[in-house]
């Protein structure tokens, strides 16, 4: 069945049937479409456009398709050119040509972009969730771990003793932001377009506030051209999407690295890891791999979006029915990675001797060895040259900076006294470090605090 | 200068230098690292590190460098390979070793998130005003042309005719998105990392949150690892920017066909107009072309630093320094790009009987008669089929709706009466859609007065 | 099944086995592969690792295998985690044990480069024949519309007439590099990794040679590291293929536009248009609208191959399993999309006499006045200025070129005489360009000579 | 100065003029133009619309330009627009009016495009140069580590013992390919579209063959609305130059983490190394950074142009000056990249010590193992299980490989025999790999004499 064709003097061409089709994915649709149609429907009644009795076999017959959708038996005919086509088609089939009367006032174009920003807000609202899933596991596991020391690294070299929680309390942090995205994404789909029809409005005497009311919408699109046009909120919710598969990228990367052989800071249980064909010893991290390698997928979804957009004159234009397929990809790719990643970061086990086995390496607490001489009055540039001067003596003699004694410090500089060893401990180097966001472990704690009250309010939507 | 080398037996190389070095782009930080230095010098009063007479001399030559950044005069040498040492070679130089005082308890990483974030700020808050501005023009476009009925299209076909004020008001509510967009950008950016240190925090005793307040930041970040491994809100402008400029790539496509002599919906006055080095006739309206061309430059500027975040461990890695140049030419490129579509948006003049040529071609009023059926108790579908069946009647006749007269239209329903005939004028269907967002004149009308409120109570900063 | 396990205490979880399972799309890979066993079969038979009944009896089933996969009739458990899984299980369950021989010396990580690299090659050679069949489409079109001149645009204003067969030759040639692209690629698949095991080779003493020449390859992995860890292959068919997406949505841009009612160049053939299910008169070209968004699409998945591959370390990553789909779905996408414009180019019909009927406005022959000029020793610069003033006279006199008098003309110059005024013969201007690759009729025909030599000779594979 | 106006009765608007100005940019083109429009001269003489006495003076003026222009003297006036203006401008300053005949029968669309083609063949046979060198680097590097046994990764987990240098190799495979496609852009970009005027050709008598012969092109474009209307050599470039940079950045990846302390496999010399503000100790690998952020660049430049070109419809349109910026962007970033990769290669030392350590870890040569049974008949699934079942004995008995003892392994099969252990050394796992492309030392030689053939016959053009 097409919606339209009585002005066609041919039938369309079976090629462009096949190649215009959307109904292989545009079913996911379908609930909402059932939703809007009835509420559509109440609104014709309403109006006078629509008897009680027809109002009522037309919901119960949505009502039925509805069901059918959810569990996955609802049928297309081969003829159904996308859902919406589908629905009708079943309607009139079931009462008749009065089902007719349901397309009243409206164009696919207002009706496809109402179900996808329901879907949107829906979705996004489950991957909201997902992430504070992620966010509880992380702080668990941070706990979990709370006297372990690791270098931590920039440049993957080694920097600063840190505290492994603070490091893993640092992706919380992460999803703290994608959770205001998606948030901010799912507000911007809020918007009900529907009653702006092909794309001028129409001229059935409905109340859109009322229709949004009852759609859950909290906000009316203002201008029908607009409505039609506007595709924003999928941009908006690929973006958001995108973000989060980069975190889960960054934190793939770094526990890939933890599970190396050569970092051994952690293993991975064996229920999350693969094995190979071919190599009997093998014990792969795939899943962390493969969520680093979809960041791929969703950035490139992301830009098919925006490529298909730019330079779209007004209206509608039937390049749009481009942004389902890459937008329920997304989600799909990215509800599924946060929840994964989870699992690997549960399936995660810290070792504390490996993890801490490299502190004693890099003379990584040479800056608090400076910090030492700039409290007793040299300024920081000088002090940063002096222990500089002293790693380089320790090179030379082939010590880590354990080894040295204070006679051996004073001959670089008179400032250092007996206390000046104490400045080498990691954990006096990670007790220092106090002012807020620091990694000392009570601002450790304090975090932990803070993230929890941002996390335990929440009550979301059953997904 | 640089600020390290202590440790090192020899001197860079000089290919590392130049490959390395930042201070061609960085320079434009700089007014904000004065800011941010002062405020440092400050805290490192406060906290018994300086004393008066240091933070004084120090915050005096911090003043005279701002001074000669914002006027052009700064000139860094040629061995400072960024900004940040350009500021401490330069402080140094005036006041002695004291200025290396001012190293104390903080890194470049916390400091140049500091410096980008604060110019992210600044710049988006600009970027706002833009939009603000843009807006109002088309506002006032579209209320100087309220009375031109043009046909609207979708698929670039003849669809329904609209008010020409109702798809300029259109791109008004686009923009209205992008404000939102460049707002939340804006408050991403609004959190202090200074105190972050390298990566692990500081261990002197400053007071963040006095330090922030000071800065003009609303909050602080809570994890000195996230600190300095975020680039997030570098994302988020980047994105906010990109969707500007696909909106303002799609208003130009529309405009550059309005100008066409085969649309002539519009002229775009000489002044913004360039012509050709061959063709001497040729009035060209390059800079909507060159605004749709330059959405390519900032979407390739939003992907490269999602390409350069994806897969990063934490914390700080060199790569993060290519997100500057990316960051600043996207600014430039939407700054300029909003700027002069202001001004050709000023520069359209609307030629009323060009724009309503078409109006009596293409059946576009066909929907109306469907309508009038459907009003009349014919269901939608079947009205619909009924009217392709008149349409197909005209085609065969070569007659437009506008010679079919009343007996003509029985032949096809007995329904039609003789105010048939007047679903037919584009003024009663413009005049029809009435519903909220719709193009009726007095809704055109409401639209205007919202989005007059919207715009008018904002007080943005000057740019 | 799964290809590992032997050293694992427990089962995967089965969340894991969901993620990471990638039957559901390389089934796709099955014939392939099926190939490449049975060759490989070959070579441990060759090698004394297997038997001549062995070899037979894996052959045979190999083949059973094949057939279904070929007819859809291949049944993979629930339990294979990927085609390689579920072909090797399926061996050894209809021979028993023996099946397991086959696994001898090589990898997954060199099997599904080769399964994919032979795939690349046989889909690439189709896709080079439909562009073949596309390029003869617009030759045959080009024949048909040879006497028809329209207004060629630069920034879609009129510029100078040129032959409609001009431009759409002009199609041609773009699709004549695409061929270029395609089997620059396609080459860059033909080099055989099998035999590269998973990283370090293999100990078995094969011929990679004669593997190589059984199996269709031109070229063998050098290196067997790099063999595993390449995908620049399906970098190369993306970027082809994003780039045969591009051109077609240019194509489909001008065919869009031609199609208006404004411009009423060309009709598409109501075979080719849809309608819409609200205005009852819409005839839509909505299948190049698809191919134009479509264009979004595969430029994303190149983004995504190109952002998967960033960074990653040697040598295979699980990462890599994203390359397929995103191939799949580019080389789904780029052939439809060639086969269909072809369709549309077919369906459309041009109408001269609204072609032509935007030649008598906007001075399309003001350079062949200038050449005039300039031919009688009138240097171009000044002859140039001198029509621009004739331009702005007509325009102030609200006059097109054609009626303009010699008399007029020499009010400009004293060197304009009699013929100036063939010189705005839009005929003329085209007769005029005669230099290789102009618009002069006889160079067209000598252009579609050498197309139709270009085109003629090849004979492609069947697809 | 503008190369129009004539037609204009008002002047540009300032900042039209900013936006659209391109000499900031396209000086860089200046040197190719001088050349080509000194052939452009010697066809204008040919065709007799110079006399001897013009084009000479034409010549020395172009010369002079040419000159001042590679030596950064040549100074742009204010109102030039672009490069094109401001040469034609200083012509006809220097010889008067006669200078403005030089632009008969050409366009600035022609020329760019020709003056863009020069640079792009003259800038990639420069990177095929520099990707020679850098491949002469690593096979050097290769030579001198040959005796460095390493373990080989796959999912950056111990996989099989591999040849340091066959590693080393695998990058320079890569880079292969890149010359390859670096080499099929070059020629992508050899054919001159000069003749082809502003769209439509040039009815200037002009020999394009010869023309072409004397600028060094191969071939002619032969269509002249495609040659202006095509930037696919644009594209080409920035694909090639998006691969090098994503190859380098996976090369980048692998040094830096054989940097990492934790690794240890090589260290980077100091000269190559950068320090921090703050941590006195460090030695940063910036450069293998930043190079792998650039890929994020130059994928960006890649994606701009793509995304600009997308739905542009024939012929030029003025988006596509943007094509300029990104190609000297990405150019520029693939010639430095190049070459600071090869200083950091040359400057990098492997420690054969610490890069062996892992080898005792891991049960890297479990895969032997299992070709041992399998070489003894077992099939090679059963004997992978079984070698499985040996790694988890170790594992529950906390012992490597190297400790089992034959008794141990006859528990798990009679078939092992006393040379059973032999499997377990890397030296025999290495030499085992003989096939083609394997690791074995035989192998790796053979590779180093194909590559060393591949790499010394070739006498590129001095850059």
């Amino acid at each position: 069945m097409k919606l339209w064709g009585g002005r066609f003097l041919k039938n369309s061409a079976d090629e462009l049937t096949r190649f215009s089709r959307s109904i292989s994915f545009d079913t996911r649709l379908g609930p909402y479409e059932t939703r809007v149609l009835g509420a559509w429907a109440d609104e014709l009644f309403a109006a006078g456009y629509l008897n009680d009795s027809e109002k009522k076999s037309i919901k119960s017959v949505l009502k039925t398709v509805e069901d059918e959708i959810i569990h996955g038996t609802f049928v297309p005919e081969d003829e159904d050119e996308d859902i919406h086509t589908a629905i009708e088609r079943r309607v009139i089939n079931e009462i008749g040509q009065t089902g007719g009367k349901l397309r009243l006032g409206r164009s696919r174009n207002d009706l496809v972009a109402t179900d996808t920003r329901l879907l949107v807000m829906t979705e996004l609202e489950c991957i909201h969730e997902l992430l504070l899933s992620l966010e509880k596991t992380i702080l668990s596991k941070a706990k979990e771990v709370k006297d372990i020391i690791i270098p931590g690294h920039t440049h993957l070299q080694p920097a600063q003793p840190v505290l492994l929680s603070h490091v893993l309390l640092s992706f919380a942090w992460m999803l703290e932001r994608d959770r205001k995205r998606i948030t901010f994404a799912r507000n911007r789909a809020d918007s009900m377009p529907l009653g702006s029809g092909a794309l001028a409005g129409t001229s059935i005497e409905i109340d859109r506030e009322r229709l949004a009311h009852k759609l859950g919408f909290s906000e009316l699109s203002e201008n029908s051209v607009d409505a039609v046009s506007d595709r924003d909120f999928v941009s908006d919710a690929l973006y958001a999407l995108a973000m989060i598969m980069i975190h889960l990228s960054r934190i793939a990367e770094q526990f890939v690295l933890w599970y190396t052989e050569e970092f051994s800071t952690a293993k991975l249980d064996e229920e999350w890891c693969t094995g190979s064909s071919i190599m009997p010893q093998k014990k792969n991290p795939d899943i962390p791999e493969l969520v680093r390698g979809k960041s791929g997928r969703v950035i490139g979804d992301l830009v098919s979006i925006l490529v298909l957009m730019k330079g779209l004159p007004f209206a509608y234009n039937r390049d749009m029915q481009e942004d389902k397929e890459r937008l329920f990809d997304a989600i799909d790719t990215a509800s599924s990675s946060v929840s994964v990643m989870k699992k690997v970061i549960e399936a995660t086990n810290f070792d504390k001797e490996s993890a801490t086995r490299v502190l004693r390496r890099g003379y990584i607490c040479a800056t608090d060895l400076a910090d030492y001489l700039a409290k007793k009055g040299v300024d920081f540039s000088t002090a940063h040259e002096l222990v500089g001067e002293i790693v380089k003596y320790c090179e030379s003699e082939r010590k880590q900076f354990e080894s040295l004694t204070i006679p051996e410090l004073k001959k670089f500089s008179e400032l250092f006294e007996d206390d000046a060893l104490l400045a080498l401990d990691p954990h006096a180097c990670v007790e220092a470090r106090k002012a807020r966001g620091g990694t000392a472990p009570d601002e450790v704690e304090r975090q932990i605090g803070q993230l929890e009250k941002n996390l335990v309010d929440i009550e979301g939507p059953v997904c």
